[in-house]
């Protein structure tokens, strides 16, 4: 059963009764002033994220405790806008009922890249396929063949809160930055352009291992949270390397551990690099990488 | 007279006698240890910068008084290189002659652009021909039909000391952040393009004002040293359209003249923008600048 | 009809029933976690703002939308405390009514300097006409004899929520800062006068198109938030000595400037100046309005 | 015998013989890079700084060892421009002779405020004459009564090599920002004006213990090294209170050495306040002693 | 009346009815937003601090003016768990009643060091009684003999909200950091080890007066507001030894005021030091009491 | 052949003729004023570093080529003290000669820690037996049994010219850092002892790989330069727990990972951890680490 057009969170844009379903992202009990508890939830699907209350007359605590988090409910209630005319919209609920499996179709609440995937998958195998340099080109096809690390690559968030924090952020920040590469090749042309592609296609492979998420969630890992991705993506290429005894030479994996290491850029601005940019590579890529940033994250604050 | 492949400054690189030209960029005159004076020089040709000394029997300060700076002399002597094997090379100078204005080639001395000029025009003139914006199109066809403008646009320098600090530096820079930006509206199709590309093409036109330089030297005039570019790139387009009465909407001014001001980027990292980005475009222009700048400043500090 | 000095707000000190009226400069409609809806306000008047609360029995949002912000409005209800001996008052409201124009004295709303503004008026006068320099000179009167300007100029708040934040707060800040001057020229007396009072004295203009305001409340404009006052002030003494075609000497021009855009202090500092203060007159006019603006502040805060 | 007016420092601005007398400042030996010994001077008169070299035929160490450092010499020898047109003059000394105390008149060799010191006096006497609070008009006496600490306090100079480092730096200094704080008191009537007065009369004293001076140079002694002026300070008006038994209620103790200890603005600058201003007088003193130093130092570098 | 075991906050982990006593360490009158009132209240014992919520149905204003912070009463009321699971408890308190002092044993409220107390007096007098300097060795047992000054120092808690902020607080953190500087002594035998163990010892005595406390409440004292406790130290090393007329060498007692007055680190990190660590004991001394604070402030946070 | 005493760095305090012999770190052909060239050459033995310089009457280029880098040369000249009484000494050299490899004690020229080894090795050892934790144990001994890698560490210096930059420096640094930690288990009983004695042992073995050195030099390699010790480290781990296929429990390979990571502080420092301390005893190593290092920095400088 589809979600119809004008039910999803984007269209939610004027005070009207409504009867569909979304994703109960978080649910949280508080009280109110009057002694009284409520239930406050975060609601979701494809489209984005809104807020819902629920006044329950029998006990608040019993309700809470009974939903599933992470779970596809139906919800009958109010949308509201307070204040008038602030664009500002939230649900009043009435009642509420889970679905069953069958009573849904995922795709409609599953918040991702709003990009053509297979697009995106044929810039990098592109830019594999054309590569120069025999070892990095080995190094991308260990990990571009492995089923399940291409796999994940292509649906991972590229974030838990900042930019592209959604299913397949990561596949469509990779490509943005691999084509700001691309173009600074074409300005610089003395850039050592292998090295480079394959920095900005592995450069955030850690994240795959710093977020725990499924279709409906995104959490950062203990692992993430301990050791941050600039680490894990270099551990992950070291891994690799070993485990599918690949030859390279040790100058040219030190280089693109460095380019990869140091692309949040100078160790002094605090923003997590432990090596400063050293390279004309290592410069072009934390500047690339800034650049996709930067830019959709003030889009996606709009 | 053309100068020798072999005694361009590039390609003095081992130890042997001289017999070639130069600018003499710089003189300054030292005090030996020993109590005797000696001069020393800062030579130029189109490949680059060598420092030279000469050691005169006779009075340095008279010899001294005598050479024209920034003209073009004949220069007697030995490539030396200290310490052995440091790569490092210095011209040791017995005589020297200034030549008259038939006796070189000025091109042979002239530090500029390796880029294709022409090429890189015609990129800044087709963007403007497919602008949609009837405005901004019109404003940027008022600077460019200006010949002084557009001449001056072609041959200035994008810096003293810093990145692109040769005669073409400001184009070359220019177009580098021009197709930055090219590639940033591929990846982000919701950016205004025509406000972006404008942006580019004019953020650094304050530089025309800032320099004071003629084929064989760049210094900074006294207007870049007390307003710098940013104001002055900003008064001149509110001077433009001023002067030719151009009829552009306020509010898309202010937009343009917001991400001209803005592009050094945040205000609180202390780097010049009285304003801080604060439109998609602003945040996508500093970084452009920033990526173009910063790539080439490392390449040319190698 | 005058307010009765009990009803100004900085006399609302303690608890009891009030009737009397107020500027409604904000409203905002907010749900009681109960369920129901309340309106939040911020009243106004001559004498500072207040907070205050309605619990209507019909619904909030019929109420809400009937309300006129930036009216004036006759309130019924008590003023509150709470914490109790906490100095800490607000208003819950039973009733209101707007008023019509002739009910009420706009003078008792209307926040604004508590100087005399034609003995700080005088102070501007007056170093005008002891001005030796002709051009700075003429640049002053092109500026104060145009009626609309000086009009503006005596009223314009000098900021939104910072130090000075009401009706000739630009004024008053602006003597301030030019007095300072004056003691600073008695203790150096190597300083230029002209040049450090006229930029003292046109330093800040460009708030006049950074607010909005009217009598009642004051915004930033969408000038006033993309390219700030530094560069507008700068602007329109450009746009002033072009349109009057002012004949000034280029070099006396660009030490304005200079003083006039480095008085937010260093550039690394990250305080919004472009160009750091590189003569004694801009470090002059820096500290001048620091001083002024950092004492008015804390004052205000009390 | 007085030094003409033509010899002195400031005057010494073209190439010439010259025959007259200095302060040696500083001497420091060098071996030229011809393997020979050479000594440079420092030399000092009341108008400013000059360096000066000598290569001795004779030992060069043994030379050197004859000198005492302090004393006031006759030196012959020549003045030189480096390089030409540089402005830039230096002395080649060819030979040197103590003076005995009757051959010079030591005026000639003091560096000392230009100002009139009975004026600065004056200002800070009426200052102290016109309070009105009891309590910190005593302690204001207290230290000026003590003859051995007034001689001390019109005397000392403000810095070694930062601003108002001349003997009677000191007194110019606290007088500047004594006039600057009286200025604020008339923009802020509400500032405690003999709370401010005080401030800014004692806020430096610590500087007479922390610099060790005589009529020919200026050393930072060991106490100002390790301790500091902000804490010398305070300490100084602890123990005049503790050593006269001054009745002086706490409270405005602690207020006085508030704003004394933070006068160098905010703790997270690092300037060196061990708190932050934190009432509006504190404010104001940090401040107008930014101002009085900042401008001063601007002009001391030309 | 002892309380029980699992009446103490730190053991109030799961829904339930409770019937015992605390401190009312704060409370706040707040409006529900059904325009009710209700009392929100800080309870602590001795095993933490806890949130408190009491909904009265007579006039709230009344029940709160009544209510003596700082005592300690009876509470009967429900512990609260929100949101479920979150291990976030708080108290809905029905009624309360104030204890008469025979009703309660103070023990059971006071925040205290749980280290034995006996034994970190004795870690500090057996390292006094050790010390070889004659004069050091003096100055702290003026201190310690000083019985007031003794009992203070046993008791103070070492912040209001930071690390060690409980009775007993003060010692316990000296005594960690004297442990650490013994064992850099054991590692750095060349530092002066009676310096830096009487630096450790008094470095934060000043804490004595920055708090206002008494067994169940710390405030910040004004003069601890104003001058801040290292500033305090210091002036209390140099009364102490005017008062007893210690004799110190001067050049001894700056070493030991400086490694005080240095111990927030370098000026220009903005933590509060009026002079930067110069000698090995102070930067010692710095990172000693850097390592005691920040481990135990992360644990507190726990 | 012994160096005798009075011929070691340390002690050539005073002007007199010397024949002894030196390491010869590091030489450099300089050009005098008068033309002429010279060698300034940089000599270490195991107590220090003193510079010698060279005017040969014969071609200084010649000389200065014949001369092999990092052997031990014998050395006649003069130790001479510029100025006088600066204790600033350095070496003209008259001859030199190479000296065989049987003509000296290499002893006599190694820079080395002072600190017995052996017991530096035994902290170690004692530690290692002495944990409880089965896995960080393991990993521990897998790395001190291989012979190889314990050799090394015990020869590494830490640093290439910051704090215990000599042969034995890392062991010596890193056994100050686990007894600053051992200490801190006994003040905060709460941590994770072998946890933090784990971090502390292997938190710079990455420093092995970081500097290239024998037993006269150090130099930074390629590796450290551009992935720097943190990763390294880090990294070394993970490969031994791979090669020796250890089994060891995720969480607690990410937990000693983080600390190792984040030993050098918050990220926003900008000193270079990946990821800020986010556990007791990651807080506890960085501190431990700062103590060691900046306490034995101050030592060296002196």
């Amino acid at each position: 059963m589809f979600k119809k057009e004008e039910d999803f969170i984007e269209n939610l844009n004027k005070i009207r009764r409504i009867n569909t379903s979304f994703v109960i992202a978080n649910k949280t009990i508080k009280t109110a002033r009057n002694g009284k508890n409520y239930i406050e939830f975060s609601l979701t699907d494809k489209t984005g994220e809104i807020t819902a209350r629920m006044f329950p007359n029998r006990d608040a605590e019993e309700i809470y405790d009974d939903i599933e988090q992470k779970s596809i409910y139906n919800i009958m209630g109010n949308v509201d806008e307070f204040p008038r005319n602030s664009r500002n919209f939230s649900i009043k609920i009435d009642s509420f009922q889970k679905l069953a499996e069958d009573e849904y179709d995922l795709d409609d609440y599953t918040r991702t890249s709003l990009k053509d995937q297979n697009q995106l998958i044929r810039e990098i195998s592109t830019t594999i396929k054309e590569m120069k340099d025999p070892y990095l080109k080995d190094l991308l096809k260990a990990f571009f063949c492995d089923k399940e690390f291409a796999k994940q690559f292509y649906q991972s968030p590229s974030a838990k809160i900042h930019h592209h924090n959604y299913l397949g952020g990561l596949l469509e920040h990779t490509v943005g930055v691999l084509l700001i590469c691309k173009t600074s090749c074409e300005i610089f042309p003395q850039l050592d352009q292998d090295l480079l592609y394959t920095g900005a296609i592995l450069h955030d492979i850690g994240k795959l291992k710093s977020y725990d998420y499924d279709l409906v969630s995104i959490d950062i890992s203990n692992e993430g949270k301990l050791l941050d991705h600039l680490f894990i993506s270099c551990d992950m290429v070291n891994e690799k390397i070993r485990d599918n005894k690949l030859e390279i030479p040790e100058d040219r994996k030190i280089q693109l551990l460095h380019i990869m290491l140091s692309h949040h850029g100078d160790v002094q601005n605090g923003w997590g690099s432990p090596v400063s940019p050293q390279t004309p590579e290592a410069v072009a890529l934390h500047h690339a990488d800034n650049l996709d940033a930067k830019v959709k994250g003030i889009m996606q604050k709009r």
